[in-house]
């Protein structure tokens, strides 16, 4: 490896130290030049004095933005200098040359619209708030991870490409495989649900899912990065929502405490929600957006967009970032638990996080005959899911599960504006590229 | 939950215990009825005597194989029981019926071809065998992750549509994305690049790769998992060998110490390479072949899967199942680093481990200026990679690294004939089901 430490490991009066970056910033007042480098870790400055070392303060002129150098050199304190340090170099080096001008700035705090940072998104990548929106995901995610291999869990790996789909619809992408149609997956609902008749008993996947939706709201994307879990043996909705509480609140915590650089560029206060999530029906939900709000949702029997902000806030304000919606009208559906004629709720549920919906998920039909049932009363071609059927049929123990949208969350965790600040390269009905 | 413990947990003279699982097995000995339940962990013997428990004994005279049933009952020693212990039934429930026949046997040890098995997929998992390789695997992937978290490492998602492939060509499956023809993805290769330059130094993605070859071998299939690393301010790709060798060695070590029962089960003695992994050149290589074994590969240069066998019986021989080829003869190639005019080898390298290539790697081009001449001399359309050209055009670190193919680390690892058995549901030209 080339030699140097991160920029964030360089204190002040240290014997003489080698880091490597980009050029984030460059400052020329006559006989002194500021270099601002740029690793992951932060940001570091040099100062080539002409007077101290002529050589390399001749060679700095040529430098450029967002070249890659490293720099050796003797760490000094600063007061003026970013992280109070700053380094009198001895050896200066470009190793990499960056073209001019940048399509973008990096270093300079100008608000850009998200479709030009999306065309750029490279550049746009490599802002410092950026590149926390990124190092915050991939702890959240591995935090989540290890929640659920402490708790037993199975990581698996469903497939992508499939005959159909589990929500069926226009929403499918066509695949041409081989001399095949196929879709791509739009979750891995059957398949997690084969391996609880399988006897895997508790799974999780960190996989994608994708929908063909038309949309053009900041809340969706056409490739989506999905947590889903399924687990078997539970008495009802209630042992999932348990699960999905627990991991949640694992996640944040473990984001809270050290993830701390990422949160303070974001400018985020993570509250993490260390009480019990409120369960309430669906019947307390219009309740709450009607008398509080004077607010209807257009379909009696879900919550809108607008209603799940609303019940947010309210939450919110009682200190209940996230909370769980539960006693939905109970409808047919044949992955979902048909539930005895006295019950007039579904076993689904919803989790909402900062005013928007994360997961969905519920307690699924393992019972074949009343699946086959519903599949027929509903109209539902059960010949494209013998494979899922047969599986079923088996034994099946009672499970359930969830699906949770990972650039949701991490949207909602870094405050963003968009869904597709959440992910490196998204993919909408007109972005393929980068 | 419904209450329970798991078999491998229950300790004979303990108290009265609660265990569920699918029937695997029933002998019926005229009063006594052997029932052997099986859940995640392992197997338990219940025995039902008509003398001491009337009731049950009538009531499991119903039971078929695979229902799932849940018992309460005292745990007593039995020299007889698999793993010394069986229960003394006081309460028996069928949770689950299963139809009948199975089209698959699960308990009795009976050869059956593959394609039937991967016909029945969701029957066949449930064999403790195949549950074995897929515990297995998800402990290998959690190692190797925890691995690269430890060392730094940013956790990401690139895209699975794209515009183009890495490769290019005939191996791409074509999707038709809203109006526009788009691919899935063969590699993250450019996208891990442009996080390179992007100065996000080191990253891993556990993610998916697809390919529209049309084979029929043990070792390939069309949806791959992949397990793809790149990390910057390297000197060479010595340093992307390291990080593969370190890594591997730490994930094989973690399921040797951990996943004891399931290398019993699947009957695997695990040699964890311990030593430095040989690295080898290409010419070294075909020295041997020639030497050794009298053998020569068709194309002189590279090494054919004969070639690679060979070779992995070799160092296999002196004690090393991992060793690295390096030194192939420079070729071309737009994202390979281009050597200098004195050097006559590639920087790239392959891994195989256990005779079989289990990952390629190497430094790539970092000056877009060679990158741009490569691309042109060999007749690369530069418009299909404007996007990745541009990205690295604005200050590039030196960087490598390398994709390894998860199934066949999975297939080598557990001593699977076919690379299919290592994968919950493959796909493969004619295969689309489960």
């Amino acid at each position: 490896m080339i030699e140097r430490i991160h920029t964030s490991d360089v204190e002040p009066d240290a014997d003489e130290v080698a880091i490597a970056g980009h050029v984030h910033e460059i400052r020329d007042l006559g006989g002194l030049v500021f270099l601002i480098v740029r690793d992951r870790e932060g940001l570091i400055q040099i100062v080539f004095k002409e007077e101290r070392e002529p050589e390399l303060f001749e060679a700095v002129q040529d430098v450029g933005a967002e070249d890659v150098v490293r720099v050796v050199g003797e760490p000094l304190e600063s007061d003026q200098a970013p992280g109070g340090v700053e380094i009198a170099p001895t050896e200066y080096e470009v190793i990499d040359e960056a073209d001019s001008p940048l399509p973008l700035e990096i270093s300079k705090d100008i608000e850009v619209d998200l479709s030009t940072r999306l065309d750029n998104r490279a550049l746009d990548l490599r802002k410092p708030e950026t590149l926390a929106v990124f190092t915050l995901r991939s702890e959240l995610i591995t935090a989540m991870e290890e929640w659920f291999e402490s708790e037993g869990y199975v990581d698996i790996k469903t497939p992508l490409i499939s005959k159909g789909g589990a929500e069926g619809g226009a929403e499918l992408f066509p695949i041409l495989y081989y001399n095949q149609d196929a879709f791509l997956s739009q979750s891995p609902q059957l398949y997690k649900q084969m391996l609880m008749a399988s006897g895997y008993e508790a799974v999780y996947e960190t996989g994608t899912a994708f929908r063909a939706e038309d949309f053009a709201t900041s809340r969706h994307v056409s490739e989506i990065a999905m947590f889903d879990v399924e687990l078997a043996y539970i008495d009802d909705h209630d042992d999932v929502m348990d699960v999905q509480e627990e991991s949640l609140r694992y996640a944040l915590r473990e984001v809270a405490e050290n993830a701390e650089r990422e949160l303070d560029l974001l400018d985020v206060d993570l509250d993490v929600p260390e009480e019990d999530f409120p369960r309430i029906t669906f019947d307390e939900a219009l309740d709450i957006l009607e008398t509080e709000y004077g607010h209807f949702p257009d379909d009696p029997t879900d919550l809108d967009t607008k209603g799940e902000k609303l019940l947010g806030e309210h939450f919110e304000e009682q200190g209940h970032p996230a909370f769980f919606v539960v006693g939905y009208p109970d409808e047919k559906f044949y992955y979902m638990q048909d539930v005895p004629d006295d019950e007039i709720a579904s076993r689904k549920f919803d989790l909402i996080y900062k005013g928007q919906e994360l997961s969905s998920g519920g307690q699924r039909e393992h019972d074949v005959e009343r699946m086959v049932e519903v599949m027929e009363a509903e109209g539902v071609e059960t010949a494209n899911f013998e494979f899922y059927i047969e599986a079923l049929s088996y034994g099946t123990p009672p499970h359930g599960g969830y699906g949770l949208g990972i650039d949701r969350l991490v949207q909602k965790v870094a405050d963003l504006d968009n869904i597709k600040e959440a992910i490196m390269f998204p993919r909408d009905p007109n972005r393929l590229e980068p």
